[in-house]
């Protein structure tokens, strides 16, 4: 069983030395590739080099694109259209460029899908939707060498072009946003000289189970929302007043007029 | 050593309780009380129940108030004027109402203070800043029964009025941000019927120890934060077609105006 990358960067390495652990053909080209990748490239035994990207797309079971957002719509429609197999794309593509490329190629040669979770590990998640989804993770599946150390996990989102982009998407809105909201906050606590302690009072609080914690953390937010929101307006002009520019209180204030509008709307 | 209650709440309850497990005196009063909070207190044993609040703030080593936010001035003001100990405010009072407090009743009687972590366990863990926060903290440790169940862990901060209150607000406000976050992230997951896959999903990469986990979030954005920037304009672009109203998009758009103005500034 074929699986053909086109471009190798650090994502597809990772990737294909998971499939070919797991007894998958590798097949990948170095056609007007950067020497480093060259290199790279040919520095791997297992690796089935073949002339033009043209040919790992026809002769691909599974065509594999991890590159970058920008370059991922041009791979697509230059060579996903050329696979006789399945074409995934694994950059982080939105939800409407998934539908361009499905479109595009058609529901029968493209899935929607996304790694999960860390792509550096012995465990690879892949997340899969649309029509020929189910097939697929059922052809993964019947072809992958249980005797392996390395763990290639399958799971079926929906048939539904576009569910496996739109849940790589909040996740991203999800984990980037507390990003802004760590900077934001231990700037403020740097100013006043007290981010080492408040590393300390969180780390007494936020080491619980990430869902357990979460769910009770949504459940009485809805229900003390008024509480909540007028202790933010406190909170708000304090940060205020450590904060010369508002940009340094973006996310408080964002947090403060989220809660305004929970506390006077009806319950979700 | 006599430790006094003004008020007893929910949260008295549970301080009183530790304190005595640990071989202090608990003194209150029910004078004005309401009938629930008189039955609560007149049925545990170890309560020594005076006639006035004034007595009580007279007699104690340690005078606590742990009632709301709203009455926590006028309490402080009442009666913590009248103690010869020190008196310590439990509500989530702003930086602004400790340091209020400490202009009248003098930084000789009152220690800036909070709870940290949840009030209902075995172990409280209480924080300390002021003048005599060092002095406070060996008065309480030197009392301890160690060979009680039940621990009180104190921490000095500083010997700064406000630190402690700037930690609390501080924390109050990472806490606040994270479920705003988490309501937002989810309602739109719901909309979609994605909820319990995104759940499944955060579950693979949320479960980090807290600290180690946010300071590397914390250093992938300063360090990408043009990269993460244009993704969050497909993020909210795609959070908007989402959602009708803007206000379910709050936290997506601060967080993408967060990481715009971190791109184009100097790094903190």
């Amino acid at each position: 069983m074929k699986i053909g990358f086109i471009g190798f960067g650090e994502v597809s390495y990772v990737l294909s030395k998971l499939f070919f652990e797991n007894g998958f053909d590798i097949l990948t080209s170095i056609e007007g590739r950067s020497i480093k990748t060259k290199e790279l490239v040919n520095s791997i035994e297992y690796i089935c080099l073949l002339s033009t990207f043209e040919e790992v797309a026809e002769e691909s079971d599974i065509l594999i694109s991890a590159n970058s957002p920008n370059s991922a719509l041009g791979i697509a429609l230059r060579y996903g259209s050329l696979t006789n197999g399945i074409f995934l794309d694994f950059n982080n593509i939105s939800p409407d460029t998934s539908k361009k490329i499905a479109n595009f190629i058609g529901e029968d040669h493209f899935v929607d899908s996304a790694i999960m979770g860390k792509v550096k590990s012995k465990e690879l998640n892949i997340y899969l939707s649309g029509k020929l989804a189910v097939k697929l993770e059922k052809f993964i599946n019947s072809n992958l060498d249980n005797t392996s150390e390395s763990k290639i996990n399958t799971t079926v989102v929906s048939d539904k072009m576009g569910d496996v982009s739109s849940l790589k998407i909040l996740r991203s809105s999800y984990t980037k946003g507390v990003s802004a909201l760590l900077i934001e906050t231990f700037e403020t606590a740097k100013k006043l000289g007290l981010d080492y302690e408040l590393w300390n009072i969180l780390d007494l609080t936020e080491n619980n189970l990430f869902r357990q914690s979460s769910k009770s953390r949504i459940k009485s937010s809805y229900k003390s929302s008024k509480r909540k929101y007028e202790e933010l307006g406190e909170v708000l002009d304090f940060v205020s007043s450590v904060n010369d520019k508002k940009s340094d209180s973006l996310m408080v204030s964002a947090t403060k007029d989220k809660f305004e509008y929970l506390k006077n709307r009806k319950k979700f």
